[in-house]
């Protein structure tokens, strides 16, 4: 067959990394990346998109792998001497990683749409693949916490995570668009598979699909819609997805996320894949009517990357 | 007699060596340096004002000797990445230095006054003596050029002053308000020298002394007012002053200096300061009514900045 359309679902860390699998493994012009922005927040007067940026510097290669975000081998000096000021340090904006926020700000506030800044930025910084922010309006993703309602990133970093969860809000979603390629790669039934990266499922995968008419623009397409678990073995590999499932109530587990995603998208997902640790969950997936793949879905080097990317494709016969 | 309180007006470098000298030798609290704010620009988002920096900076004890302004040991990552993004590069924001300006231009979004903004920054940097921007409204210095009307950063930075100028205006000057610390100190006719740093007298002290009501609130004070000339053997130290007086025809000299602040503001000088290669026009200036001090007002080291404070005081009776 021709070169496959794939169509990608992914919010930071643990969806970029297959993001990059999938980048070494299919053509860059079809394969667009559907991410989250919920997490975006203005801070010390910048606009602030991490999960665009950690998917931008993970696929131009300029990430720091070990620490998870920002850049490798950035320097903190503007942090240092902002310390010294007393300012706000709690957000680790590296150096270079400033150079992002002052330049995607001020295109903003020169009067360019978000959509288009993050398409100039992504060509920039050399990335041939389509990166789509799941929407031109604002949408912020906010916890409700036995500390009170916080908004994602005073939940995630400035309080790492320690409150209990027990509301998420999508602030703004109501009245925010899909983005609106991605409406026209769906309507013309383009893509040839829809993938859901291990991604966060509460934080990062439902602000895309909550945006109205996103899932269901996503299920009306002929692709099958496959996920990758982002729990295994009972954990998360990154982030507080464990932790958040706990206090929302839910077993944590590879099958509660299938069984999560079933009930709140019916219909959507055609196939879910699971780690080889969690295998014994195979015929309970199954009897929900989806193909379910056990693989190694831990990806430490790019080889771990592309092998879940080929994988993924193999299940739906695009490798 | 008592300490003596004197209040200094000054732009950025050439200003700011004479209020470090002064600095040096008056006490800190009765210290009050009146500072330009003409060339403030909004850049990347951030609100700049290199003047009030500068000052800042060299009173800190922080400020990069042989470049002339910004800090010393700084470096320049953001940039750099800025750069590679294709951004804006012109005005060199070094990493350290971008945290002066997001502190502030948080601080500001965030409802605080310029006047209080600039007041805690000097503090955090730990400046005991007083800076006063000229006004809390704001007011934008731009050039008439043969290149068309430029704003200052543009026509200084951007231009590095090439083009030339046929007309300067304060944009906003109209309606803003002098600093009323400032005001108040001269209504209770506190100061006991007013001094004049050998700043550029078009750019950097006439935006200070057109604010409504400033100057003549200046000259109301019975306080000597001594001018330190910028021009010394018909060149300028630092800066366009030298090739602006040549294109609004006036003659480069301490004597076209002199000439220009008192037909301006009649009966405010009673004294000026030229350096010793300009003593021939000793006599020239003083028939204009004005005690003329010579001595030498290029300030290299630390010590040529405290001695010329002393000299400035001692024209007054004040060392």
């Amino acid at each position: 067959m021709n070169a496959p359309t794939i169509l990608a679902i992914t919010g930071g860390v643990g969806g970029a990394k297959l993001a990059l699998g999938l980048a070494d493994e299919v053509s860059a012009a079809r394969l667009h990346l559907l991410v989250n922005t919920g997490d975006d927040f203005e801070h010390l007067g910048l606009q602030i998109s991490p999960d665009i940026d950690t998917l931008l510097y993970t696929l131009a290669g300029l990430s720091n792998q070990s620490q998870g975000w920002g850049l490798e081998g950035e320097s903190w000096n503007a942090m240092g001497a902002l310390e010294q000021l007393g300012g706000e340090t709690w957000f680790r904006l590296g150096d270079r990683d400033l150079a992002t926020h002052l330049w995607r700000t001020q295109a903003l506030a020169s009067g360019a749409g978000f959509l288009q800044v993050v398409d100039t930025l992504a060509q920039r910084l050399g990335i041939d693949c389509n990166i789509h922010p799941m929407s031109e309006d604002p949408v912020r993703t906010t916890l409700g916490t036995d500390e009170g309602e916080l908004p994602f990133q005073h939940y995630f970093v400035r309080r790492q995570c320690e409150p209990a969860v027990s509301a998420i809000r999508f602030k703004g979603i109501e009245s925010a668009h899909p983005n609106p390629a991605v409406m026209r790669l769906l309507e013309r039934n383009a893509p040839d598979a829809i993938i859901i990266c291990p991604s966060n499922p509460f934080v990062s995968v439902d602000p895309v699909l909550q945006i109205p008419g996103m899932w269901q623009a996503l299920r009306g397409c002929s692709a099958p819609v496959i996920a990758v678990s982002p729990i295994v073995a009972g954990m998360a590999i990154k982030g507080p997805a464990a932790k958040m499932m706990q206090e929302l109530k839910l077993p944590v587990s590879a099958l509660a996320v299938a069984k999560y995603y079933s009930e709140r998208y019916p219909g959507l997902l055609s196939g879910f894949v699971i780690d080889n640790s969690d295998a014994d969950l195979l015929d309970e997936i199954g009897v929900m009517g989806m193909d379910v793949t056990v693989t190694n879905t831990i990806m430490r080097s790019r080889e771990e990357k592309q092998e879940l990317a080929q994988t993924v494709l193999r299940t739906v016969g695009l490798a």
